[in-house]
């Protein structure tokens, strides 16, 4: 088998300050680009473009070449690296952001190769959707691209968000910000809605009560993966969206079937992130792991349909 | 095909006034024996234990009796039926009570014939668990029993819940009871700990997230049916609880796949009834319309996993 098709993700590298009821990390490695990097490394190749400062840790560039992620994109700038601090309350899922240091993020702009603008798989992660759009257009022929967003961008620049959305063939978002764009409360009129506006497709991301794809042919869900231990829900989304782009690089397929796929992927590797603080968990797991959680999330929805409705008893 | 068994339901028979953005009713058919023996109808043979007013609409014992619903368990008190007033804001799902008059059940003891002793299948709605404990207790020997139950209760007498759930084959809450009652956050640590407590196996339903099953043995969820038009949430729980228990009534089985496809079925028969006001889509529906949304909820679930992990490229 050749190797699967080079995944491109354009996000942060961050080091994050965590609390959450069940510990914290200090400057953890952090940031979207990690996230989802980490996780689709276990499908396919991955390329960074982000930009870090020159206090970024060795050891953290050791890690995502550890994991073979191509860092050629990480630009160091001079200053320091973007730095996050937050903490989770017992209603783990919203985050409050108690710091946040763009540092060398603030002027970050991305500076693509000519490989990168070959790249057939493209995650435009959570950053300004003005940078989101001049990355997208100088891939020359993707074969899928999936962006990610923020409430904050979608307060500020709704159409600019509502145009990533129309250029790029899955648009992620959490169930909150997917109610606030589209103007509607159910989730799924929500999905719908979106798609009327112009969206390819969307998922929905609904923390523990999974996920939900819509496009314009087809709806499906997915659950989440009941974890055991929840330590930190920083990057879930991120790892989601490194499990379902990773698996389609990787499966070489866009059918029906294969998209449940993914998005049950997705689900396995966001579980895996959620366990433990940083992205440890993501390095940690091995193949094993993932195969034998995706078969417990088939599992709790599968099922025979024999008869729809089975013979009228009377 | 023989009839399929009969399904006893013992809980309230109201007259409900309604208020939601999409519309209103007025001293409609309502309470928990009414959605479900409605939604139940379309499976199996349905009697109702319950108690109404001489003030009660013959209108509505037609409807039922049109259903095939067996009255001989339905007690005429002299003075006036349950009334309920509530209304819904925006945020659908939430209902605000605006006035109950409990009437003539406020002095309800239901009185079981020979005929309610040895019904197969039975629902114990949401009632005082001092009376679904005596109702359960003088069921012979019941294939499957559910209950189902409610904050006021939680708050009031948490033992005679628990007791209840130990008592019945699958019990029946929502999101925010399950976690009131288990004192857990995350549903599926809910579901866990609702089993530890000596539950059998629990559905915890979720609203537009659908429902989880969890038992010692098994785990799995079904999305909720997306509605196009949601007008009444009032009796999604019972119309859920008719589908669940009549289905598996009327299929005779018990396994991982019925039970699967008899949650799908809840799902189905809770988006009847939320279409429109009182139960009257679910008096409406065709055996077709419930087979034609089971059929779409199936598709949102399923797919093949031929392998759980594909080669890896590298």
């Amino acid at each position: 088998m050749s190797p699967a098709p080079d995944v491109l993700v354009v996000g942060s590298v961050a080091l994050d300050s965590v609390r959450t009821p069940f510990g914290a990390a200090e400057e953890a490695l952090g940031g979207s680009a990690s996230y989802f990097a980490l996780s689709a490394s276990h499908f396919a190749p991955v390329k960074i473009l982000a930009v870090v400062g020159d206090d970024f840790p060795a050891e953290h560039r050791r890690l995502f070449e550890g994991r073979g992620v191509d860092l050629s994109g990480l630009e160091t700038a001079p200053g320091r690296t973007f730095r996050w601090r937050g903490e989770y309350t017992v209603e783990l899922g919203h985050a409050h952001t108690l710091e946040t240091q763009l540092n060398v993020f603030s002027t970050f702009h991305p500076r693509l190769d000519e490989r990168h603008r070959s790249s057939p798989f493209v995650f435009l992660a959570n950053i300004d959707p003005d940078l989101q759009l001049e990355v997208r257009r100088q891939i020359r022929s993707p074969q899928l691209t999936l962006s990610d967003t923020m409430n904050y961008w979608i307060a500020r620049k709704p159409d600019r968000v509502l145009e990533v959305l129309r250029e790029v063939d899955v648009a992620l978002l959490n169930e909150e910000e997917a109610r606030a764009l589209a103007g509607e409360t159910q989730v799924v009129r929500a999905g719908e809605r979106l798609i009327e506006q112009g969206a390819q497709s969307v998922i929905i991301k609904q923390g523990e009560h999974g996920a939900l794809y819509q496009s314009r042919e087809d709806r499906f869900v997915t659950p989440a993966f009941p974890v055991e231990a929840l330590r930190d829900p920083t990057g879930a989304g991120d790892s989601f969206a490194g499990g379902f782009l990773g698996w389609l690089a990787r499966s070489g397929r866009r059918d029906g079937q294969a998209l449940r796929q993914a998005l049950g992927v997705g689900a396995v590797m966001a579980s895996l992130a959620i366990e433990d603080f940083s992205p440890r968990r993501l390095v940690e797991a091995s193949h094993e792991d993932i195969s034998s959680r995706l078969k417990v999330l088939h599992r709790m929805v599968n099922y025979e349909l024999e008869a729809a409705f089975p013979p009228d008893p009377s």
